[in-house]
């Protein structure tokens, strides 16, 4: 049986799916996909989510170019989740650095940055 | 601000959160908060979730004692998730393995186990 028919897709359709930094191992970002999503990805070896706020898939890194080639797949014990193992090209937030997990918090519940931008979101995303 | 003032949790008054083992970079699983589960979480920085099936949070590792302890926290992008690394006690899964995703995907689509399991689940959950 292929892993995808057991999978539980919520209510929307969805299903939440983490992306890590193959090499660092750094978690990159989480994000939703669809069974449509899921099925390209798979087949294209590049990372598709499904984006809420625009009602359809995309490949992550569509506008930027920072795509995340697929490396490793994993299911979680639950059928609920889906871990891929990537590799990231230059940086996965649409902020310009390398994770989306950019802001740490300290023991005061404030945001620290602790690390430099990649790129500047400005120079990439020229409609903002 | 208290980062906590800006998350973003869904209709349900949950927010996706990812589990990381500090040490190995392994992800553990991936669960969900509500703003009580959340707070109990970085007050005694032990990992609790609100366990949708039962209604209540929990303290992760209650029944088998496979805690986990928070080192270090990190907001997304979007204050749309948050990403906890921690100390795990043992194993993260109910399964007895040391992350929930220990099911590799090959090339068909099918499930592989390439690791051991830390303990047998039965002599942990004895109800079961």
């Amino acid at each position: 049986m292929n892993f995808i028919d057991k999978l539980n897709f919520n209510d929307n359709g969805l299903i939440p799916v983490v992306i890590q930094d193959a090499g660092s191992g750094r978690v990159l970002t989480m994000c939703y996909m669809n069974l449509e999503a899921l099925k390209k990805t798979l087949e294209k070896k590049k990372i598709y989510v499904f984006r809420r706020s625009k009602k359809r898939i995309m490949l992550k890194g569509e506008t930027s170019g920072c795509v995340q080639t697929v490396k490793e797949v994993y299911v979680d014990c639950t059928d609920n989740s889906v871990l891929f193992k990537v590799e990231q090209d230059r940086a996965a937030c649409h902020e310009g650095y390398f994770s989306c997990y950019f802001r740490k918090i300290n023991a005061d519940g404030k945001e620290v940055i602790e690390e430099e931008r990649v790129f500047d979101p400005k120079d990439v995303y020229k409609e903002n």
